[in-house]
């Protein structure tokens, strides 16, 4: 089930709708042009994670596109509508750690034709467990092109690289043709050569060395000059490995570097750090220590809120 | 005011949905992922033109986005049933050739998550009057890079390029942009310096010669292998220039060939043929000239069906 709430000014903490019923004009142009933005968040033990990282997103997003954007207090309190009503309705069923995680979806179109009037909302549902196989089995990825040259970003800002909008056809497309070609994901490569993100999520890696008997844990992850998503979730668990003692590195990363790493993984705010077992049929590191890393890595980012 | 006629095998002509009250689901696909493709057609006095031309293409977009597409025939009877409501409900009146024109849309979105059925529907509107506007005085127009290299299509159909996807957001924020830079529209160039396509448009130029005492009029249009949309209107209007005794060419084209034209024009479905007065700030041809081709060729284009 889908619990919608619309940020509505008549409604102090939101409006809540039925989801069986149609709840958008059909002149929106988050249908008409999938002129809209949205963030996708994960709702732990009732606690939305990384809010705020999630807001500012948002409105970065609407910077780029120039959309108005509802204050972030009204998205709280309608997502904390959202939350509490979708809990109530369907209470969901702990994982092995005793949590319960309920994925949050903001969106916020330009409205209907017009009319200079956004339409936003909250959506809860359920967490496809899809995803926690995922983290659990690994994923095979294909490297992709993405067309565009890691330059072109700031030159060209109405390409709204960097921007989360509702026009996401194109990433739809690279999973499906990443499922008809034996592939679980895809890691985009742009024009040039370098290594951008996933469809869904960004790329990590991490090198493990030895410097006489010192163990030296690096974790990289392309630099944002490409012009590729701030990712919320690469950022907090960042944060909790260079407080465990991991260096931290910024790419401009090649294909080379992933197939030379110790571990690669696409990480986002639902499906968290998922290891990517082979790229184009290629195995990345070895089973033990892609296992190992992803352990120590996921119980950091557990820590983080 | 909107006409909303909905395909649902219940309905054998379409079903009438009220446009004031929500239609789409918010958990349709074509909201949350731009997910979906579209058409955009005329219908002059109560007859769609080209009609086949534009469900071909929305066939084609369906093929290269692997979505089910209801039966010709089923938008047929929908375009009819919206074409009457509207007229009935809207008479419009009749422009200085006599001619009533409704501009029709065709959409197709890949339904609500969870479910594999579109959601399928055509809206009838009237024609803004901005657009005719733009055919009598000209458009000024900015050049934008669109970030793909022109060879790019064929290697990589992830990037749906030539098909009419509802990820519009680039084409809208393209549009945003020559709007905030003293300019009506855009012409994208390819990141290797070929001439594309308009954000909602095909291009067009002329060259005009004598040869000996006779004229040579040459009509010119990027080439499809670019990755562009192929134009609907461009189509037609080649085929009736032939018929005439113009010469037909196809691109590659650079920047340098549309400075050199004695005329350029944007053409599309709606807006028609609008002539381009200048690019980037720089006059294109001479006033006179521009008028007098756009003249000759739009008489061509409103003999086509």
């Amino acid at each position: 089930m889908t619990v919608l709430v619309f940020l509505d000014p008549a409604f102090f903490d939101g409006r809540i709708v039925d989801a069986h019923v149609p709840a958008i004009m059909a002149t929106d142009q988050g249908v008409t042009r999938g002129d809209g933005i949205f963030e996708s968040l994960l709702a732990v033990n009732g606690v939305p994670r990384k809010l705020q990282a999630h807001l500012d997103r948002l409105a970065g997003s609407a910077r780029s596109m120039q959309l108005t954007l509802p204050d972030a207090d009204i998205w709280k309190r309608a997502i904390a509508t959202a939350l509490t009503t979708f809990v109530a309705a369907s209470p969901q069923a702990p994982d092995e750690h005793g949590n319960t995680s309920v994925l949050i979806k903001l969106i916020c179109t330009r409205g209907p034709e017009g009319e200079e009037t956004p339409t936003a909302w909250v959506a809860a549902s359920a967490v496809s467990p899809v995803l926690a196989a995922q983290r659990e089995k690994g994923l095979d990825v294909l490297l992709l092109d993405r067309g565009y040259e890691s330059t072109i970003s700031s030159r060209a800002p109405w390409l709204l690289l960097g921007a989360k909008t509702l026009s996401y056809a194109v990433n739809m497309a690279a999973l499906r043709h990443a499922h008809a070609n034996g592939g679980d994901d895809v890691i985009f490569i742009s024009g040039d050569g370098q290594v951008l993100e996933g469809p869904t999520s960004s790329v990590l890696l991490a090198h493990v060395s030895n410097d006489g008997g010192k163990t030296l844990k690096r974790l990289i992850t392309p630099s944002l000059d490409n012009g590729i998503l701030p990712g919320t979730t690469q950022g907090a668990l960042f944060a909790a490995a260079k407080d465990a003692g991991w260096e931290l590195g910024y790419g401009p990363l090649e294909p080379r570097d992933l197939f030379d790493a110790d571990a690669v993984w696409l990480i986002s705010s639902i499906r968290l750090l998922a290891p990517v077992n082979t790229i184009d049929g290629v195995e990345i590191g070895t089973a033990d220590v892609r296992a190992a890393l992803t352990s120590e890595l996921s119980a950091l980012l557990a820590q983080t809120h």
